[in-house]
């Protein structure tokens, strides 16, 4: 793959080029006004796939922003891969907090400052470049490969799922390749092999039939929001482990293999806590951190109201308590049957003057896990090792990617997400960034990833 | 006493012209539009005051609305009762529910209905115009009476509490009475004997130093609405009992002659729970609803807020959880030392990560109870049964009256509660009114008071 190397690196000033005209779009997907940025943006990201030899290079119209395809079909008896990214970007307020505008990339310290430097369009383009000098320099590519890249991740990604149900055929692959996350830190790459998945429900408890004085009835009728608290506060013990009924039965024990593979992890816990501002972590017993954070379901709330809750005092004792809750699952967790086993608990709690209503408001992803033998694993962290001359984190995220369950769930497809962002690049933030030399070495280490898939 | 009620029979249609005339007041304490309504309001009252006969008639300015005195002192070496009222009425909203407008007052089946009616023009009239009936047909009365009427009991009273401070020596009396409360029924008198204090209270737990992703850090980090809802779960046993230690200390235990007086209470529990809509009664076993509701001291809370709380989903694991707490004391509890107990409770439950801020947002009052002996009491009955020709109920008040509490701890006054507004007189509500034969009937009550005290 010498050649190869050599063209692209011949070819960096080229490969930068096409990211600073990529970083100069507007393509901020929530903001209704940039919805011609959009369309231009799609197009700009069709002309990068053109350009680097793909074929059958499609933008397709959704109902809300466009999302782009294109494949090289030719390798014959050979895996196909199929590789996601998205080309809208976050907003970018606030702007007074930018050293230079979001949308002009400026070059300093070896890094490309614009919103969108690092999520995502940094790591698309990687993706793009490798796959423009194999065929540059070989003609051909030693596997198959298809892209979907849309405009609406950092938007909810709504017309996605139905995409992938629609294209299924023309998306057929083996494996499924993101790009969309961070190395541990610069010159160690990561590879993140687990993700958990979501179930956001809300619930309301009712009791009395209206707001009442809680002088006159207080201390005789049962208080929604005692309830409610009573009802919360019997979903952990005191080690922190969920007493659902069922909750953990199709959770699969850590392998010891993984728990001393985190211990090698060069990971700082009391900077983790101090930087969040607290004297210590707080979870489930028996678990590291990095466990509690990747590998174990959590029930968490992310929201209770009811009652007065404006300034001053109000004695009331209100009809309705409400609480908006999430549960993280891990691989094997059905969402569907947890949404039964918490509506069960929590049923069982009350008293009979109190009434449950319990909804889900988004969610229902699975979660995924990447088995430890999965060849792509094998070959990912064989071209990362060569590239960057350090074995690869294989790490977790205790945060969901839709995307990640829908490939699984509409395509059958395993994702590997490798990420060439740095822990410093400020995704989401103000002064987002991608370190050039990583962008670099990353398109090399996709270059040797497409051939030993 | 005959020709004293003679004299009230001959004068109803008088009587009932000052209700009218004061009821036509608008005198919405809490809207600052009426301000000028206020001071009207409180000119009439200082009118009917005069005009019944009463010296030192006199309308204090204070930083809100005007508080009106007038007394009687010529009984020599008799006590002096202290006569509490409000001419200051709520607000009349919603409008469109009252059959009527509520500041025309209008009389159909032997009511009149308009704001204040009974809460509390009507009740203070009752008691102006016993007195003027004795002096104008006995020229004396039999003991010495001072009238303390204040414009903002509907909105906090923030005046009164200096007011009782600074004119403490003008307001030396023996007993206070106070007519702002309701019979148990048509023709059923009732006296309160026994009233909650209230302390409310605001906590804040604070955890993490920002708002955190809950994927992304769930599980690991101690969430402030989890120990929130575990720190309150806490404070109650399974038998309703607080635990807060120390709480129980000071709480005398109900005598025997109440618990045996409550039985005898036309008290219908099922009606009461159907009412609100709730299939049951919840509250600390061992005590009838009543006793739970009168005598005995509650945890209740009256909000809780933190994290999400709009529509749809977001995964925060908040930095901070609120809640609004309120305890309603019983005779012998001391609010500053319940709230050191209740702050030094929640501190226990804590977790490291989990800082605890408490502050008092309102109350302060004490539970206040009539001893069963207590003369003025004796004599209040008398006066009632010979009226009503009805033993009349001894009733307690979950709520808190804060004057009461004040007439003890500044004027070491204890206070006879006799309410003439019947159950369904709707104050604070549209179509307020007051039934006219109890008027009468309560007026006459007031003038045997007036003799036997």
């Amino acid at each position: 793959m010498e050649d190869i190397f050599s063209y692209l690196k011949d070819n960096q000033s080229g490969s930068l080029k096409d990211l600073v005209d990529y970083l100069e779009i507007p393509s901020i997907s929530s903001d209704p006004n940039h919805k011609q940025e959009m369309v231009n943006c799609a197009e700009f990201t069709a002309h990068l796939l053109k350009n680097a030899g793909l074929d059958e290079v499609t933008v397709h119209q959704t109902k809300g922003h466009p999302i782009v395809t294109g494949s090289w079909r030719k390798a014959q008896n050979k895996p196909t891969v199929l590789i996601y990214g998205h080309y809208d970007v976050q907003p970018v307020d606030p702007i007074p907090l930018w050293t230079n505008p979001p949308f002009s990339p400026h070059i300093e310290n070896q890094r490309i400052y614009a919103r969108g430097s690092a999520d995502d369009k940094g790591q698309i383009l990687m993706h793009i470049q490798a796959i423009k000098a194999i065929l540059a320099v070989k003609g051909e590519l030693p596997i198959n490969v298809c892209f979907v890249i849309e405009g609406e991740e950092e938007f909810g990604s709504a017309n996605l799922p139905q995409f992938l149900v629609d294209h299924g055929n023309e998306l057929k692959a083996d494996v499924a390749l993101v790009s969309d996350s961070s190395m541990w830190e610069e010159g160690f790459p990561a590879i993140t092999t687990s993700l958990r998945g979501l179930l956001f429900l809300e619930m309301t408890l009712t009791g009395p039939n209206r707001d009442l004085h809680s002088g006159t009835f207080g201390g005789a009728v049962a208080n929604p929001l005692e309830i409610l608290s009573r009802a919360l506060a019997q979903v952990k013990d005191q080690d922190g482990r969920i007493l659902i009924p069922g909750f953990y039965d199709s959770v699969k024990p850590i392998p010891d293999s993984i728990r001393e593979q985190h211990k090698t992890l060069p990971f700082d816990k009391n900077s983790y806590f101090t930087n969040i501002g607290v004297d210590e972590g707080w979870g489930e017993n028996g678990y590291s951190t990095l466990e509690q954070l990747w590998l174990r379901p959590t029930f968490e709330i992310n929201g209770i109201w009811g009652g007065f809750i404006n300034p001053g005092a109000k004695t009331v004792l209100p009809s309705q308590a409400h609480a908006k809750l999430s549960l993280r699952l891990v691989d094997g967790q059905d969402p569907d049957n947890i949404e039964k086993l918490v509506t069960g608990f929590f049923k069982a709690t009350l008293p009979k003057s109190v009434k449950l209503t319990m909804s889900r408001v988004t969610g229902g992803g699975r979660g995924v896990s990447v088995p430890n033998d999965f060849p792509p694993l094998i070959a990912a962290k064989k071209a990362l090792m060569e590239t960057f001359n350090q074995e690869p984190l294989l790490v977790g995220e205790g945060a969901s990617i839709p995307v990640v369950a829908d490939f699984k769930s509409t395509l059958d497809l395993t994702t590997l997400l490798i990420g060439f962002a740095l822990p410093d690049a400020c995704p989401h933030s103000p002064n987002e960034n991608m370190h050039i030399p990583t962008f670099h070495k990353g398109t090399e280490s996709l270059v040797r990833l497409l051939y030993y898939l």
